[in-house]
């Protein structure tokens, strides 16, 4: 994949994710948020928080990817690497940002502003801040790398800053036709309309409910009249072959 | 990292998960169950339905780590590509497996075994199965990669099948203490104790509750001995500065 302004890598610094203790919620939440700017999410990667890793894996992204979004370890203790290693990564210095220790100041008073707490206003060199509604600290922008906290209440806050500076020109938009079959039954006919249609990508997603299997059949496209035309086209064949279908998502 | 039966790698194969529409089950799972085989999770990816993305993904992290876990893309459709891409990455023909075609034979039952549907008895030459109880379509593996359904409950079953398959020296263990404080009012003790205890890891992770904020404090070590010394060490720096602190994990 080449890097475009339609594509972006999330990177998730997470020993805590690593180690099965959390679990994610900051895949969907940044993938659905991306879509709604005209951005694909095409790639994640979940590191430890160790910092060639982290260097390594954000040189290597940048490249390739429109926009790069890490989220965690830009809190206050010992163990939040990531802003040194961006920096490192950008070939920039650590400074502290006036503006971030002002943001600092204002949620913990200035008399409460311990080293730990300055911590949390080094960023690199020349980078732009991203807003802290919750907790005040910031994130950071340097270049086409997004570095975002990482509990999930705050990647919506820092998520809402972000409108505007990231913008691709055409989202991927997708619709949905459930059937109560197996994904096997109706493997021929998704094939054929895959075939039919070059524009729409496929794709079948089995689930159980009330112990009956069903499958949703998602078409997704940048155009969503193509999308019309494959499923107008999906759902003639399904009516040939006598499989009941309904639009719109059979939920587990 | 270097490979070693001590670590792994997650490969997710899913647009539905990049496209936000589902949301992953798969890494807290699969991170669990590592660590009770001693096997620590050490690096995830998620990536497209893409060929050579799965190819050169699965090429690259074989290398790097004892064992590559893939789960997703291994059901019937025409979009369910993977076991033909890691035969690719493996240089392997892809065949059918006379058992896997006795599994959905009994499964599915002879007369009903359409095309599709046997597509999934095609693995790579010289494949081990790795039994689904759930649907009786059969995962694989090939050297240290092994390949498993997307579907979280056919994961658990899959897991099930692989015990004694991947198998670690050591488990890392952990232990929790938390307070509610901020993370920036205890970092100074965190920082002092991972100072004075090389052999553990110590990780802080912030909540919320109830409109308070604390921090849940994470040591970590394959050494359970280690784990004791540091959370005694950390206890008493508590007690010193008068944070009130409790043993196990403040849930949300």
């Amino acid at each position: 994949m080449s890097a475009s302004t339609d594509n972006a890598a999330l990177v998730i610094i997470g020993d805590e994710i690593l180690s099965g203790r959390t679990r994610d919620e900051n895949v969907a939440k940044v993938a659905k948020w991306l879509n709604e700017q005209g951005v694909q999410l095409a790639h994640v990667r979940i590191i430890p928080d160790d910092a060639e890793t982290i260097v390594d894996t954000v040189q290597d992204l940048r490249k390739e990817y429109g926009y790069v979004i890490t989220t965690g370890g830009i809190g206050p203790t010992h163990d939040d690497i990531t802003a040194a290693n961006i920096a490192r990564a950008m070939g920039r210095d650590l400074v502290e940002h006036p503006v971030a220790r002002k943001m600092l100041e204002k949620s913990y008073g200035t008399k409460d502003l311990a080293p730990a707490r300055l911590k949390m206003a080094l960023i690199p060199e020349g980078a732009e801040l991203i807003k802290n509604p919750v907790s005040g600290a910031p994130g950071f922008q340097v270049e086409n790398v997004f570095v975002l906290a990482g509990i999930p209440k705050l990647v919506d806050g820092m998520l809402e800053d972000l409108r505007g500076r990231i913008r691709g020109e055409n989202a991927v938009h997708s619709d949905t036709v459930a059937v109560f079959r197996g994904e096997s039954d109706v493997a021929d006919a998704l094939s054929a309309v895959q075939d039919a249609h070059g524009d729409v990508a496929v794709g079948s997603y089995p689930f159980y409910r009330d112990g009956r299997g069903g499958t949703n059949i998602v078409v997704r496209s940048r155009d969503t009249g193509a999308i019309e035309k494959a499923l107008h086209d999906l759902r003639k064949r399904l009516d040939g072959m006598g499989v009941k279908w309904q639009d719109g998502e059979a939920k587990v």
